[in-house]
């Protein structure tokens, strides 16, 4: 892709801006019980707007030419072909609680799919990368490759969702029938579930009522990686809705069965 | 407390020794393909054994006087009427995962109650210690105190558990209509979510199916940050089984309530 250092550079920036807009308004108690705030003052969304605005400030410094969805304040059209899609927090539940598996999600879209995208976990201080030729995790500990483990047959598989009341009484039914079939299932992990599963710790991402600004950063991280993202049904995940990430073909295949079954 | 500064000294140490024989082990997917270590090679055991034998090495060094109860090496006496009770790793499952939700438990027994204990999350770098006069996470932004929060309703409440599948059937009955009655249910953070009560993130914990050596760090923690922690009956729970922890009294009577309704 042309511009491609350009374009790593800016997604950085703008994590690093979405970093610093949302930090201050985590685990802070003392904001919520601020008289001088008004009653209904959600450090939440406050966190959402300020790392929206802030991206979207590096934006139009850096690349103004590119168009921009994003989950706070909806589209904005480009002409370069190119679209970022843009969740400032992704899991506001967990953020809520103060638990460290919300992030920022960051991905480029050419129209045809993503081509590169960023999970970013501003307390942990950790940044999954994944695109246009990078597959790594940036933390406090340094870099380290993300690869998605293969080998772990279906029986032997970690599964993460993100609600253990997914979806619809169908869905719901789906999804059973791949917990019924693997190791262990784990809860509430939201967009860190697939950072996890390019990391190689686990093998299955499934969930279910997603937008397309949930998936598209995680996709970008699991498939440079080496995982395989995709709806239920086998077809592309970048409009959300029903979806799976797996970390190998044959999971993802034995997965695909079991949902559909 | 006679020693209260040696006492935290070593509880530090402690904590500190089992992060150093932990964090090696965690994420780390080589040690599980290296073909020179056997077939069964469990990195999660590897590791809560490693942390317990450091943590006792402490303890031999600088306080042999006192007993010790550990998850993985079981009981040894003492004659100073203290007891530490350890869990290396409370959060296996997590830990397998990847997942930054697992802790080292440190606690402290005078035979009467739980004086003083930590939760230690090596890999965020935080340890949450109460006790002996101290509320306070430490962590890489610096410290700041553990108030548990007060004044939240029922209905505004955060509950957190390990698992949605908790306990035998009537147990998961009574723990059904706390989660009716409250904001938002989370599941999957282990120790974690003490340590996030005693933040003032959340409001109840609620578990069954502890052990003691699961509780007596988090007990000691919360009850510094001016939480309740009891069993089901509200008496004490510091065997562990059915546990209950509470920001409020009030929450804790209405929750108790509701378990035993």
């Amino acid at each position: 892709m042309r511009d491609a250092q350009q374009i790593i550079d800016t997604a950085h920036e703008m994590a690093d801006a979405a970093r610093a807009a949302i930090l201050p308004l985590f685990r802070n108690a003392a904001l919520v019980t601020d008289n001088k705030r008004p009653a209904d003052f959600d450090p939440v969304t406050e966190a959402d707007r300020a790392a929206e605005i802030a991206m979207r400030e590096v934006l139009a410094r850096r690349r103004p030419q590119d168009g921009i969805v994003g989950e706070e304040f909806g589209s904005t059209p480009g002409d370069s072909g190119l679209t970022w899609i843009l969740d400032p927090i992704d899991g506001t539940r967990a953020f809520l609680c103060g638990s460290p598996s919300w992030g920022v999600l960051i991905g480029l879209s050419d129209g045809q799919a993503i081509r590169y995208g960023i999970i970013d976990q501003p307390y942990t201080r950790e940044r999954f990368e994944g695109g246009l030729g990078r597959a790594r995790l940036i933390g406090p500990d340094g870099e380290r490759p993300l690869i998605a483990r293969s080998g772990v047959a279906l029986p032997a598989a970690i599964l993460m969702t993100t609600f253990p009341e997914i979806g619809s009484t169908q869905e719901a039914q789906a999804f059973r029938r791949v917990v019924d079939s693997v190791r262990l299932t784990r809860y509430g992990l939201d967009c860190y579930a697939y950072a996890l599963l390019a990391l190689g710790q686990i093998d299955l991402v499934i969930e279910a009522g997603l937008q397309a600004y949930d998936i598209a950063g995680p996709m970008a991280v699991v498939e440079a990686a080496g995982g395989i993202v995709s709806n239920w049904q086998g077809g592309p995940a970048t409009e959300g809705g029903q979806v799976i990430a797996a970390a190998s073909a044959d999971l993802h295949r034995q997965a695909l069965r079991l949902l559909n079954g």
